[in-house]
């Protein structure tokens, strides 16, 4: 072990130890600390990414480094909360050189200075298989203050973030599909698989005003069937109010019955929220604060699962709790 | 993805979710909750795991699970931490069956109720390699109260909570060494090796004793070579001090020149610090506190670099920092 120890220390020494902020340490510690303030609570949630499963060997390690980073900064919106610290553990194939850890820790750092966070700590272990990564990220939230998926009431109209299908349709592009799309729009909706966008500005804001809150990325079905199961109600959705990209659109144009499965698509990492109508003003009013689109899609019900409907209020897909469609 | 995540669920509602304490919100939100308390500070660590470098395919799961918390509460325990909660991802072959799951959830449970701890989430994930498991544990110290590496300081004594070297040759007896020794010695030094048992009643009660402590995991010789480095301090261990348990002697007894190489061996999970000669009674009280021993094993110095004497003052081994003999 003595050998891989000192590879270890090497690694953390050039790559990890200047992305610690100061609870972290100097990374020289058994732990790391965290302060806690007045009327504060912690929001903590962890992800994995296993490379071939979550990402292709290929991919630029910092962009997986910021998808992680990001996955995880999306779940502590989906709370209200501000993000603040990240452990990392990396488990990596021995063939794996510097530059790869200098790509992987320049994209770490870049996200930090964009979203204000730091790194605290972790482990870096070598395997024989295929790179697994694990990341912790921690924010915080004034207490009382966090938004669960078990808020949402008969009544409250369901709101989405920016645009939904992009991801899935950028995977699509990325297996051939959609050849005659525009280069511009192809590379917009890739970007958007690629690297998503966590809505760190519009989650913390939402604290008071959303009743229920998560972030698509199951697809925005099924997330809202979450909502719906922890809340006991039903959710009914206008397939003709899903917000789409340009980019989105022009596929859709020539291709309707393609909405209904952009609705099932997931990896958005939008903020999909409920709340009670006299909010309204308040989100419209904070969609323009941040320049960034806040729709709504549907509203709550009494009863369970997720019906999507047409223009004239027919049901076209009724996702019932046990019965997945996606 | 749909698939995989389906069996996320069910492994989460099934295994994982009963873990769960009150601020894991059942497993069911996008993160969980971790309360502040006032005038206290949480400290966190992560440690990893793959299989066939950290564990055998073959080892039982519980024992996985158990290893996997116990590594990281030690981490806890070394900076006067008592441990709270944690949060786990897995990575795991399609393969592995519900049996390991109970298993390795059913050690988990032992553990928690040991500790007094509880899961407040993670993540679940498929891999088409070797396992590998991560998990972040969250303890909580007094504010200004933790103990670090860097506080030892020349006229410090140095200690060691437990015996020494168990690990080492419990890894030994595993790959078939000493196979003269008696079933109950083997036994007791094995299971030393398999399931560490981390000094948390010691390593919160050091807080206001300890100067500098680590638990020792690289080894002892390595292990006080960094709080050496992080204090800008020497020091001076006599190798006849370590403690040894019953077992361990009879092997040193037989084989006098092992005893240095316990002192290079890793694993040990116990608490390596340093303090001011005033505090040994308050040691000695400790110790017989918790029935647990603390074997004062050598002096902290001006300079740098760990060194080893025997009953005379002799230098059997100098570690000087960038050159290392383990």
């Amino acid at each position: 072990m003595a050998g891989e120890a000192l590879d270890e220390f090497e690694r953390i020494r050039r790559f990890f130890a200047p992305l610690a902020g100061p609870g972290g340490l100097g990374l020289l510690d058994d732990a790391a600390l965290v302060d806690c303030r007045g009327g504060r609570r912690l929001v903590v949630t962890a992800d994995a990414f296993v490379e071939g499963v979550h990402y292709l060997p290929q991919d630029p390690p910092d962009l997986v480094a910021r998808k992680l980073l990001r996955v995880n900064l999306s779940d502590l919106a989906a709370m209200a909360a501000r993000p603040l610290h990240y452990l990392l553990t990396t488990a990596l194939p021995a063939a794996l050189g510097a530059e790869w850890f200098a790509g992987f820790a320049r994209g770490l750092g870049e996200d930090q200075r964009r979203f204000g966070i730091d790194l605290l700590g972790g482990d870096s272990v070598a395997t024989p298989g295929p790179a697994a990564l694990s990341l912790t990220a921690i924010g915080e939230v004034a207490a009382g203050l966090e938004v669960r998926r078990s808020g949402a009431r008969p009544g409250d109209l369901i709101w989405v973030s920016g645009a939904i299908g992009d991801a899935f349709l950028g995977l699509a592009l990325l297996r051939g599909g959609y050849p005659e799309l525009a280069p511009e729009h192809s590379a917009a909706l890739i970007a958007r698989f690629r690297i998503p966008d966590p809505r760190v500005e519009l989650g913390p804001r939402l604290a008071g005003i959303a009743h229920a809150m998560i972030d698509v990325s199951d697809g925005l079905i099924a997330d809202l069937g979450h909502i719906c199961a922890t809340s006991h109600v039903a959710a009914v959705v206008e397939l003709a109010s899903l917000p789409l990209s340009p980019a989105a659109r022009l596929i859709v144009d020539g291709e309707p019955a393609l909405r209904m499965r952009l609705a099932g698509g997931g990896d958005d990492y939008e903020l999909l929220f409920t709340a009670s109508a006299d909010a309204t003003s308040a989100i419209v009013e904070l969609s323009s604060l941040l320049g960034l689109p806040i729709t709504g899609i549907g509203r709550i019900e009494p009863g369970e699962g997720v019906r999507l409907v047409d223009a004239e209020g027919r049901t076209v897909l009724a996702d019932q709790p046990g019965y997945r469609h996606f």
